[in-house]
């Protein structure tokens, strides 16, 4: 099977770029490279997250929109905090092991486990929502995409799949390229969005005419407890904005030394991009006049009071806002917006890179089977990437495209993770400032102390709104795959610990393992008299067994005559037992016979010569060694038999080279 | 990923009943129970033969069918040909190999390969056709069948694989009382129908009122080359009721002896039984006024000149018989309505008898992988019937549950085989005809190949214009499958017959293969210091080679210095060498290195130990020996080097009882 499997993944694959090679080692980065490689992640977050702060408050008609800048600052203060106190994550934990390891680290295995979970829970998600939302920018440009956004979503998840298995450090230049020109056109846009507010030259916004209606519990507006719960929920969903800042301290070693004040300075300037972007989608998307709510058909109307059509398309914030503020120049609003799309899609595929990374950390730990270790082992990376590829198409086949459910999903596990991460670097202070030397040391750790305890009251409190407000709208599908996960990387966990105190040497006295076995019965497994059946007799021969013989198994009279004649042609210096087999079976009289033999003499070990056929091309593997890949599978649980396969390998070349008549039918 | 088979296969298939059980072997059958068991396959395609002829010349109108008697004349006459010569075929093959030996031994191999590849797809065909004939039956009594006749025959094709699966011998009863009830039915049918029409009783057709309406180029009758090709069409259609007649030549051992005498006297019943349904269906449809058309929207009208409705309800010719007969006696109509489409179903259960048999045959002769010799080993059939049984449900879903459809496919492989295997018998009398000592045996055997000359000629005839007729209409699909499992087969066959070549030992002279290798290095590949390794150790010091040494490689250097404390503890009297990796793989390091040693000392032999973990469980296995698996997968194409697994089984149960407070996480 593994050829199979290989001869599949060159096809897929194809040739592997530098990431996979061996001894890759990527070289240190200078803050302007390495920030905007590890910036997509939060940059995109930040981009959809204003539409889910005006979606949700729409349910409240436009006395509810007008309270988005609210909201958005909510937001920005909380992003404030969570930054500072990644910034002392980065600072004490610089080897980069991001949340998994602060979890680890000072609230033990299991909540390291949890953490682990959940990250790879978001790593599906964060690949679902970023797709999706690239897809209704894609879209809003290309307007037969509209009508298949499923379709071009998973395909494009297809894409970055079949890219990660190629190796995504190729797409390292266009990463960072795609950041400032994400970053640039944003900021442009602001600016002559700016302006053109300022001289009253503003073109018609796409919702000009359009109005939102309000929900029939808020016709007076945001009142009364209905009001602050949908004010909540519009917290929770712009808290989204969040995710994907904590991807610095898992990258820290990828900036130039000092690395922990170079990342942290670089994550201050991302949480000031952030806040900032937030803010300022807000406030340009109201000045502009945007509308973006859940379900168009239900939530709009016309100014004349007349009803939208059902296939009413409505676009994404951004495309809206660069569509008013380039009215007049469309090539530049197709050129925003798909550079809007373009930043999205290359942040799902920044997931790509750091599971293998996680996998190999938890795999390090007994959480995952130990091969994922290796992750710059191509194909264990590629069981990784597969799985997050096939998990978020599905993801989005189920789900359907709608970035708005799924968020709902993806926030539970931002803050799971937030806040896990808060707590375990309370500890870690707690733990550490007896130990502090120095007042000014002391005074130094209080004080990151008190930002971590902010932070985790601020991330806890927006975990218990988010699970709250979002309960019934997905968070439990969320939570269950979560617990999930956990369970299953405990179990692996717990196998290998069993099977590491089963295996342990005991100590002292009782050696019984380190015994030599008193004597070797060596046995060739014949079938016919041939090079392979002689060069496993030679070799069996070589390890001089205190005895040897060969065995066959009767299933054909006349061939085994054949066998008993070429034998004696042959004069081989070890005598041949034919095992009768009236069922025509192979393994079973094999099995019996090896048994009695250990039963018999059980301080004996059974060494079994099995002469195996190379071949050179996956398909003819089901021609041949069958039944021995079968008894070795089956003689695996016989103590006391060694199974040694003797390889004589098949050469179609040179056998037609050498017989030229024999190779024709 | 064998164990994960087992585990998928007990779930599926059960416990074995005895067919798989070793040493099973069936004990001879009088006639009337081995008759029965092998009737289905011939029976069922009479019962369904005659729809087609009466089909086929709908397209006359009512002229063309009038016509119908006299095709089943024809056929009823190539049937005895037939089975007069396949009652040669059983006194000259007794042992039974059927169509496939008389061509294999006659026409060398290669007609033998024809012959087994036109068995194979006739196969799948039986299967589908069978099935989908069944659906309709059922369909005729279960109304709500009749929308999802291709789902229920797909359903059925799935049901009957999972009771092969379990083994059909314990349908054996059911099969002969089956047999005998169906016919019982039909005699007890056409008896009551008799006895109606003689007294003018005979109660309302559910064709009363309609008309076939005739084809354009028929509006004057059989006349002209259009009207002679629609006849030998509707020959070549019905010609099907031969199908199955060889299945007594192949199952000649499950008579009583004197064997040959036995299964010939029952075929010449069989063919008896055959032509007499044949006829009487026939004679039956035209006196009952049953009407059969491919389409009935398009081919039937009311006598009034209204059209039937599109979504007009008809039902097969017997299914029609039987409600014109019984009409007065409901549950009779549909107790012999089951009866056929009861034996139509267990008709498709024979093909997954006969198929484990036939794969045997061609399995032994090289056309097929070995492992398909031992049929009675039944992981191995399991092979043959899942491929039968995907491969047909394949077929209904692409052809749709149409009998008419599947027959044009299915009667091209059926009259090959005849074509080929009445040529092998001529070829056979010719080759033994100057062996013959006395006039009469002479004379015996001239009127024998007399007979196979005939039934020679008939069958070509019937070939080529099943050909003609129906190459369009299918005829080329079944072609190209069998040519494709022709090739299949023949290339098997090369590649075992160029293995052979190459593994055989040189004669005389040059015997390098036997000569001894001068030394043996064993190598222990080690991970860490536990049990398993102690015990890969102890055995490989066992076997006493010219030098050994530990391996491990270095991925984790912390793991690297723990192992050599560990060893050092442990006073292994074995050198530990330990391989860089800065890559972090393990197999490349371990194959350069073996590659060099053998580059070295090209004359001496390496026996690599690996300890390998057993687990008990199959999801386990991921998450052990994984390194190991591939190392040996690689290892396997180095030259001189041998692999010898040292498994250690693990138990759960044991560890826990020993060490509990280890189990848990």
């Amino acid at each position: 099977m593994p050829d199979v499997m290989g001869t599949l993944g060159r096809l897929v694959m194809g040739r592997p770029t530098g990431e996979f090679a061996p001894r890759a080692k990527p070289s240190p980065l200078r803050i302007r490279i390495a920030l905007p490689l590890l910036a997509p992640d939060a940059l995109s977050s930040v981009a959809y997250a204003p539409d889910e702060i005006l979606l949700t408050l729409a349910a409240a008609g436009l006395i509810g929109v007008s309270f988005s800048a609210w909201v958005g600052l909510a937001i920005a203060a909380v992003m404030a905090v969570v930054i500072a106190s990644y910034r002392q994550t980065i600072k004490e934990y610089p080897e980069g092991g991001g949340d998994y390891a602060v979890a680890k680290e000072n609230l033990g295995p299991l909540a390291g486990g949890l953490v682990g979970g959940a990250a790879m829970v978001d790593s599906l998600l964060t690949v679902a929502v970023s797709v999706s939302c690239g897809a209704q920018y894609l879209a809003a440009i290309i307007p037969p995409v509209e009508d298949h956004t499923k379709a071009v979503a998973i395909a494009l998840v297809a894409l970055i799949t079949l890219a990660s298995l190629r190796g995504l450090r190729a797409l390292d230049n266009t990463v960072v390229v795609a950041v400032y020109a994400f970053i640039g056109a944003l900021g442009l846009t602001a600016l002559v969005g700016g302006i053109e507010i300022l001289t009253g030259t503003l073109g018609p916004s796409p919702a000009d005419g359009l109005e939102v209606i309000p929900g029939p519990a808020f016709e007076r507006g945001l009142t009364g407890l209905a009001g602050a719960f949908l004010v909540l929920r519009a917290f929770s969903s712009g808290a989204v904005a969040l995710a994907g800042v904590q991807t610095i301290s898992t990258g820290v070693r990828r900036f130039r030394d000092p690395k922990p004040r170079n990342a942290s300075r670089s994550l201050a300037i991302l949480g000031v991009a952030c806040a900032g972007l937030l803010i300022g989608t807000l406030l340009l998307a109201d000045l502009t006049g945007a509308i973006f709510v859940a379900n168009p058909a239900q939530e709009l109307r016309y100014t004349s009071g007349a009803p939208v059509p059902t296939d009413f398309h409505q676009d994404p914030v951004w495309a809206q806002i660069a569509q008013t503020v380039f009215a007049g120049a469309p090539p530049v609003y197709v050129l925003v917006t798909a550079l809007v799309g373009f930043l999205l899609i290359l942040a799902a595929s920044s997931a790509f890179r750091w599971v293998p990374a996680l996998m190999s950390m938890l795999a390090q730990d007994e959480f995952l089977p130990k091969q994922f270790y290796r992750r710059s082992d191509r194909r264990v990376a590629a069981h990784g990437i597969v799985t997050l590829g096939a998990g978020s198409a599905a993801l989005i086949a189920v789900m359907g495209p709608s970035v708005t459910r799924l968020i709902q999903l993806y926030i539970v596990g931002v803050f799971l993770s937030f806040t896990i991460s808060q707590l375990g670097m309370l500890r870690h202070w707690n733990a550490k400032l007896p130990l502090a030397k120095t007042t000014a040391e002391r005074r130094r750790m209080a004080g990151a102390r008190a930002v971590n305890a902010l932070g985790l009251v601020l991330t806890a409190v927006a975990l218990v709104i988010v699970v709250i407000t979002k309960f019934t709208h997905g968070a439990w599908i969320s939570l269950g795959l979560v617990a999930g996960a956990f369970w299953m990387m405990v179990s692996v966990r717990r196998h290998y610990r069993r099977v590491d105190g089963e295996l342990k040497l005991p100590k002292g006295g009782d050696r019984t393992d380190l015994g030599l076995p008193s004597r070797v019965h060596g046995i060739v497994l014949v079938s016919a008299m041939n090079r392979a059946t002689a060069r496993a007799l030679a070799y069996a021969r070589a390890t001089r067994p205190s005895s040897l013989e060969a065995l066959t198994v009767a299933v054909d009279m006349a061939r085994v005559w054949e066998l008993r004649r070429a034998w004696d042609r042959a004069n081989v210096p070890v005598t041949l037992r034919v095992l009768d087999s009236p069922s025509r079976e192979i393994t079973r009289p094999l099995i019996d016979y090896v048994t009695t033999l250990r039963r018999r003499a059980p301080r004996d070990m059974v060494v079994l010569y099995i002469p195996e056929k190379v071949v050179r091309h996956w398909w003819e593997r089901w021609l041949h060694n069958r039944s021995a890949a079968r008894l070795t599978s089956r003689l695996r649980h016989v103590r006391g038999v060694v199974v040694a396969t003797v390889p004589w390998q098949l050469d179609p070349s040179d056998a037609a080279a050498a017989n030229p008549r024999e190779t024709g039918q």
